[in-house]
């Protein structure tokens, strides 16, 4: 690990305008730094922290830039571990930029995208898992997702992990026991009683892979494309979900020849919903360009919502070129206007009335199903929902299925403490007690600066 | 002064997404409010004031929203002059919206715009004209605005004005003297002196008003449309300009039908630049549509660059539509191509080449100059930047006329008294010793929320 102790500084808050703004600085050398350019009753060096200043920033030519609230964080007691300065400004990106620019003639440098989280993991103030749920904490957009990042980082799924790494260690102690008497050909474990704990962990780590759909739904959203012949009823679908839904997330408008997208919140799921033009080819160049849109958002969506007027039968040869898109086990096959024709219908996953709203609800369910099973995870259980956490399982568990065979083929000791131990390894990875320069610098580049 | 001691709370920093996000709540329960739906080491009442608090901020439902910095002001030691509380999250709008509802549900309201500089104003933290400055100084995006906003803020205007008000407040207790003594025919004070005084003060606010121009600029900025036959050279002298002047504050890209806007800073102020497409009328209905909006930004041009291409010959025809939409004052006649027929030219306000940047120099200081004159204030004196101040200020001088006039006409110091007295009242209506409900809602509702 290359952990450098420069001092940092980075504009904490979101660029633009607002009353006030905050500017971060951590490193040891953050107080005195600050102290050089701030006028006040006392010197920032000589206060207690968990303090609050007021005082003056002046530049480089004694020039006021803005009269501040300086907070003091002495080390270990920060977000980050270290020494840190908070200065609240007049919220004015001129004022945060001179502040700063005059910060970086001093010993300090412009913070990197998470470098201020990064800092806090590697002083140990949180855990690798719990640093990338910061990350996911300021991106979550509905409830589900945000109380999912909250429980990873109030640590549900480091506990987890880490109660399994410790049974891990326990079973490879006493493989490793084993070897340090191997001349004596002594059986202090039954080979019975380590398979039953590799086992117990493999089950354990097979639940928990389990729920990497389910996070990685409430994390990342699902996007549903809209698909149908025109008058079908596509708009008056994505109208009558938006009324019906908890939670209208965003309203991005778009011509008739666009997609037209649209973020609803359905319990506590972010659902985008692209409302397409058209997929079948066509001459017109305006026209073509639509219709490519409709196509990529086809292609990307996660569910399709294929739509069928019952009055009208099924359209065969739209549904044949769908499947040229996507993946039949995607396409939720929906029959609308069943209010104009309730009798007769033909074969379908599910009936609706896009103007009544018979059936809406059964298709909430339906889609809910269809992209997280109907397994009933909350996001209060330990979830996974991140790809990385998810490899560190898999490989986790092939190395146990690796060393479980090793022990019933009657191997050598030897082996199965390899194995063991590269399992420990991957387990670690995901709370970062094993971690690489790559590891971390693939998670915190994708933070914000600031952060 | 209708002052309600409801305890207030808003989102103080930008919306958006960024590493923190800081809460607001200022009112006399403040402390004890945050404490309901705080969990920490210690009650925040029992706290100092001017420390920090880490701890967790929970629901109705006892659910984890957030952990949290919070920050304790006790009266009068904040930015209110009120018992104050900032609560720092992490940056995401879900959890700043839902400690704002959960604080809702206490006995807190949202704040009005600019109701915590409202009360910083009332509280007397800050007299009117430097909460005035506090807007201008989140708003200002050059330097010199920025410098004049800091002024103003600092207390610069504050003093002046409250200076002349004390000079006034002097000469109408000499003629009130007099008045006391009326009946015994005694002349104390000799009218000499009373209308040295008052020319004295009138002479200063004439000064004052005079910065008007210059600060309105500052504060501002300057609208200039570039017009011009097709090919004379608008793009280019566009170019040139964002390429020489000293900072770019932003950029608008348009279609060529449409009406380019650049912003630059030149010698501090703010000059928005304008590339038109044509002001002639046309048939084309897009056409038509970039016409009418050139016209309208010629029509709110503070300067309208007239660009001549001085191997074709002056633009007469264009140039008396431009008449129809702009006053003669406000046009600067430019003569481009100058590179490329040095010689032979017509008459006009200046000569440059936007290609070689000869003349550039010259029709910067032109530019300032049409604006603001030939005056050498600086942003480092006492400045009027708002026509708030500068009606005050006309206000003032009147009732100063009519005051010397009665003095000269030897009418009764009664007379002269109540002139002086209304002066008074105008004066004071700038810092805010003399305010009404409906001066305060003007000035704050044009705040942001949060400030």
């Amino acid at each position: 690990m290359n952990f450098e102790d420069d001092t940092i500084v980075a504009l904490a808050t979101p660029a633009g305008v607002g009353a006030i703004s905050v500017i971060r600085i951590s490193g040891s050398n953050s107080i005195s730094t600050v102290d050089n350019i701030f006028e006040g009753k006392y010197k920032l060096s000589n206060s207690v922290t968990h303090t609050i200043h007021y005082g003056k920033i002046i530049d480089e030519n004694k020039e006021l830039i803005d009269d501040v609230l300086v907070s003091i964080f002495k080390k270990p007691n920060s977000y980050t571990g270290e020494e840190s300065v908070e200065i609240s400004t007049h919220g004015s990106s001129l004022i945060t930029q001179k502040i700063i620019q005059t910060l970086l003639k001093q010993n300090i440098r412009l913070a990197e995208p998470g470098e201020f989280t990064k800092r806090a993991f590697l002083n140990g103030r949180i855990d690798l898992a719990q640093a990338e749920a910061v990350a996911d904490l300021i991106n979550s957009r509905t409830e589900a997702s945000f109380r999912g990042a909250r429980n990873q980082l109030d640590g549900l799924l480091s506990k987890k992990v880490g109660d399994l790494r410790n049974k891990l260690i326990t079973a490879s102690s006493l493989i490793e026991l084993e070897l340090d008497f191997a001349e004596e050909d002594l059986e202090f474990v039954s080979k019975k009683e380590v398979i039953k704990l590799i086992d117990e962990i493999i089950l354990e780590i097979d639940q928990l892979l389990k729920t990497y759909k389910f996070g990685k739904v409430l994390r990342d959203g699902v996007n549903v494309a809209i698909v149908g012949k025109p008058n079908v009823g596509k708009s008056s679908l994505l109208n009558y979900i938006l009324k019906e839904s908890r939670a209208i997330v965003s309203h991005i408008p778009g011509t008739t020849r666009d997609v037209i997208r649209e973020e609803v919140s359905i319990d506590g799921i972010l659902f985008r919903l692209f409302d397409t033009a058209g997929i079948r080819s066509s001459s017109d160049e305006i026209e073509k360009e639509g219709i490519s849109r409709s196509q990529i958002a086809v292609k990307n969506a996660d569910i399709v919502l294929f739509l069928n007027d019952v009055t009208e039968g099924f359209s065969a040869n739209l549904y044949n070129q769908l499947l040229e898109l996507t993946s039949k086990d995607r396409v939720i096959i929906v029959l609308n206007k069943i209010d104009i024709n309730p009798g007769e219908s033909f074969s379908g996953d599910i009936k609706i009335s896009a103007i009544t709203g018979f059936g809406i609800g059964n298709l909430f369910t339906l889609m809910k199903e269809k992209v997280i099973g109907s397994n009933s995870y909350t996001e209060k259980s330990a979830i996974i929902s991140s790809i990385r956490h998810y490899d560190a399982l898999r490989k986790t568990l092939e190395q146990l299925k690796s060393a479980k065979k090793s022990v019933e083929n009657k191997m050598s000791g030897e082996f199965v403490s390899t194995y063991l131990r590269s399992a420990e390894d991957f387990l670690g990875e995901i709370i970062g007690i094993v971690s690489s320069d790559d590891i971390l610098n693939n998670i915190f580049s994708k933070f914000c600066i600031g952060k």
